[in-house]
């Protein structure tokens, strides 16, 4: 089944496998005329780039993208744009040993099942590397949504169980520079640094541990469409793609299950111009799967990494039980969490672009 | 835009206001040869009808549905299938007092902004009506899924904070009829004496309560698709296009963002007949997506109901602050999440019936 | 595989056997504020029943549609519109005979060895009355097409090797007029006789004909999309979807493989308002795949009906060799191209329609 | 408006203007275990490349492709496979003289309408030079087809005039081999004598001709869906798709219009084996629109290519009127309906691929 496409309007399509020759995307259904450069989305890939700190995988790939089509004059033409990221950091032997295992938590186990044969260098099409593409994506999606003033921002919210208090959703640049300052993306200085220390412990550990990212988007009124294609279900479809993902609360999330209505209402108001608007937001910013024009605000949960340097116990493809452990000399995360900061923001900003596209047929 | 199908390969296409003549649901993709009766679709349109307690509104649909099309002697052709269901107990009149004010934690506040106007008519199509002809078309999955060995189970798993053990994955036989005995819908007999209590309790204090759905699926290894098409990326899709819905998890869920990956990874084992399981299950049942052939498990968080009897501050559509109640009445479920039990478990049956027909596009 | 749906933004879902209980259709995607009324569908039905002249089958159906969603006070709210026309004159015991056969011509024995069974009264699915959903569905098109100044007409253009001379393109108005009025919906009245006295003829040998459908719609410059989504090829796919077509071409179509580049290039010019402009129409209307502004025109080619009442040769369902003849009491048309002259002119404005959506996603 | 994936189960997505860096292709959906090579896909290219003969433009692309992904061990994993066509021999300089001229016959006006700018150089997206990445997907889908026994062959059937008697539609290595002898494609040796002096006339005179693509394929019975997805809807939008083109027709085609329904009708026969088929085959393959088993045969009719070397009227882009002729040294082809022959090979062979896989959608 055709599976590596996401978007109607906004569409992206994309391949390649973690230790093959290259990464791609191919965005089609961005509107001509829209200015763009190589740089403007090899800043984003940067902002991604593995080996960036003590707290994320040393692997080593520049990630320079290619623009292959698509730009006439500097803008974009209507033609579908392609960018290609060549993996120059490939390092396929590492995963010898690794080839005759069932690895818990992984993929191999099922694409084996499904497929017949798997491409066993670093999880083949299953790898995060796979991201990479959805955030060079997300860059030209940005762009795109900029131009209507349209603006989204992730963060780390939880790591271990340790969790940033709530941040001010009003003011996204403030909350932007705070990711950008954190060494883990979270934008309270003080949690930052427990968080830094409870990953160091863990890497210590040859452990991993699991994280919570929040996103807030700023967006107009009337995004989102009824029934089956709701503003969140495409948002927690998008996130239940990212590889770790374990779920997706909107607003209130699961706390709603603990709420009143009387609570949860969000009160409409009316400001001096007569603008109405809820008052609380409670809802996260959707009401009937449609837009509120309130900020846009939900977390997803990350599981710790699956690949750790302690022993665990499997089977063979043979069928022998045998216990195990990543290689030292592997290239892994310990909070793939912190990693998927980027790759969260890159998937609102696709869902919107595409929700913004489909929300320009306007009513008679 | 439109927003009214689901699916690719079993593609349902739903229509139908809350307070006109009928839904319906087109079922496109059945394969044919399945033996098909209405009276199984109305099975489970009577689970999901109102009024059946004193928990959920007294809307009094018989809800019985008339097959237009897709079968000849009994099975079905291949052919496209339409059910239709007429509203018997629609009541427009009850709604005459809201139509002029935007109702906090309702769709017509974005209804209003998105399409200029909106029929205010007990929700119109943002109701909670719709999703009649999600169960009706669920009925159909069931049965084809049902041809495969594949069945799940939907149940109240926490209502206001109370919440059931987590129960047994392997008998859903038993899962079902426990549900089924209880006036909550909750497999476990304490919790939902808890829960009645707890939804008597609100409902004389006029106001409305959350809750959370499980489910778990019995399904074969191979379900679902890589990347964009991550077997819980259409689960997560599929429930948050439920009405009332804020959030989804699958297995270990938000929980994993507080584990280590020792503690997180399932690790394999093979049983005497040399098949390979996950021994644990907190992945809920995918790697990378595909289903590893352990239970499909999952929940999903719902809103307390936005309609309550208790005073609520809004604005007008004249842009005048106001004060109002829902009508005493109005027929409006004190706890929504009971009655999307049977709605869980169609969507799920949904997506289950387009990932096999979609998975038995077999490799070579 | 689902296969019942026809469009993108502006898409159609449809249903129903030729003598089933009823066919139907939902069209999904209609902005809302569009004025509309079931008197305005049942026009357009009425124009393609059957019964109403001696050269069309006398199947005696009424075909008035019955709204079930997706109006609010007379216009559209942007929700889904259903359509449903039951089937009243349905009488499956004259198939009775040709159960066991595979007819000539016919789906029966395709759909057979598809599906393993098949609804052999009247055709089912791939009966030509499954067209009354398009022309249903059409006329909303129309309607919304009316809107923006777009209109087409479809017209017999010969019959059984008698040609009318080709219509002015230019005047819309005055073509439909002449259509309307002539018996087998040829605009030239001298023609219109000449097919008149042909199909008498061949009705009397118990023989059928075929003929070729005309079509000329009048659309802004922009429409239609590069590549894949060639205005021509929509149109194509719309034509060749309609049951007994063999062929469709645009502009000079199958002409255009004798003709000289010299000759079949339509040089622009430039208008006094300085609108440019091609002075020529070989092209049919569009350049690249997207509409030039000039008038769209195009052909279809329809077989001889495949029920005739001369004996045939044949095999039965058992495999043995038989002579048979569709009963004299059977419903037949000797012209199907007469009767697809309004299905013809729904698909066009479907095709237009859902291109017209997808071009107000406006360039920056 | 996305418009550059065609398929739904076995699904392209192409990229790449004519004078960019390159073109490129993502094939979706290939099922895993398909032995593949790069030169098996080099050698379709190489049937495609301009500059082999007298006949075609002289532009020197080597056209060797690179696969990027959805390979191991060289087979197929059933990831995207992603192939990449460099353009060496770029020359845009030579369209410097025509960017200011809406050139007759060319997209260069429609897009500029519709896009706001245009990639003037060669066509950009709306040149011939896209169709190499159809020839590259093609040749994955052959070899998919192939394993199941599934083949197709185009040929030049008619240009300017001059047609070739109908071929043996029975032995396709002989019709194949006849047209790769043939420097004009043509299978019968005489008439390739013809079109040849044709052609090289209308080159002499500087002007172009145009020509008909006939095709046929070799199809187990069941290909194909009901309705609004039947095959030769499917090949009508294929073959409308690719540039130049101006009419589709299967089996009869427009000669059907001319004919009685006792001609017309195919009758069923059954062999000693018991296997029911058609005698004749004026259907061309398909009975409401699913393969009956039986060749499928169509024709495609290409227009005279635009770039001529004769002066013609036209208008600048400020609106002037103005006279011009494509340069003498640009690089253009006498008659594209001879380029196009693997180019309607490889669109047959996508539809085809993406049909079978529908259909190994089995029923129950």
């Amino acid at each position: 089944m055709a599976s590596n496409s996401f978007g109607t309007l906004f569409r992206i399509t994309t391949f390649g496998e973690s230790h093959g020759p290259a990464i791609g995307v191919i965005i089609d259904g961005c509107p001509s005329g829209l200015p763009l450069t190589v740089e403007e989305i090899d800043r984003e890939l940067q902002f991604r780039r593995p080996g960036q700190s003590a707290y994320t995988s040393p692997r080593a790939e520049t990630d320079q993208v290619e623009l292959l089509s698509g730009l006439f004059e500097g803008r974009t033409t209507g033609a579908p744009i392609a960018l290609l990221i060549r993996n120059r950091d490939a390092d396929p032997s590492q995963y010898e040993t690794l080839k005759n295992l069932y690895r818990p938590g992984h993929a191999n186990f099922t694409y084996l099942q499904k497929y017949g044969l798997f491409d066993y260098r670093g999880g083949g099409r299953a790898s995060g590397r796979e991201t990479v593409a959805r955030v060079a994506a997300g860059a030209v999606a940005k762009k795109l949504l900029a131009h209507y003033q349209i603006d989204c921002v992730a963060f780390v919210a939880e790591v271990g169980g340790i969790a940033a208090p709530s941040p001010d959703q009003t003011d996204l640049r403030t909350l932007r520079a705070q990711v950008r300052l954190s060494p883990v993306f979270c934008p309270d200085e003080k949690t930052s640094a427990q968080i830094a220390a409870c990953i160091a412990q863990v890497q210590q550990e040859n452990d991993s541990i699991g994280g919570i990212i929040g996103c807030v988007a700023h967006i107009p009124v009337g995004l989102g469409d009824p029934v089956y294609e709701k503003l969140e279900a495409h948002l927690a479809s998008a996130m239940l793609s990212i590889p770790a993902t374990k779920g997706f609360e909107i607003g209130s999330g699961f706390a709603a299950a603990r709420m009143k209505g009387s609570e949860h209402n969000d009160p409409f108001d009316v400001d001096q111009e007569g603008n109405v608007f809820p008052k609380t937001n409670y809802a996260g910013g959707t009401l009937g799967g449609i837009s509120t024009g309130a900020p846009l605000f939900f977390r997803v949960a990350f599981k710790p990494p699956s690949s750790i340097k302690k022993p665990q116990e499997t089977v063979t493809l043979k069928g022998e039980k045998t216990s195990f452990q990543t290689p030292h000399t592997g290239r892994h995360d310990p909070c793939i969490a912190l990693r998927a900061v980027p790759v969260v923001e890159a998937m609102t900003a696709l869902v919107l672009a595409d929700a913004l596209l489909k929300n320009r047929i306007v009513p008679l």
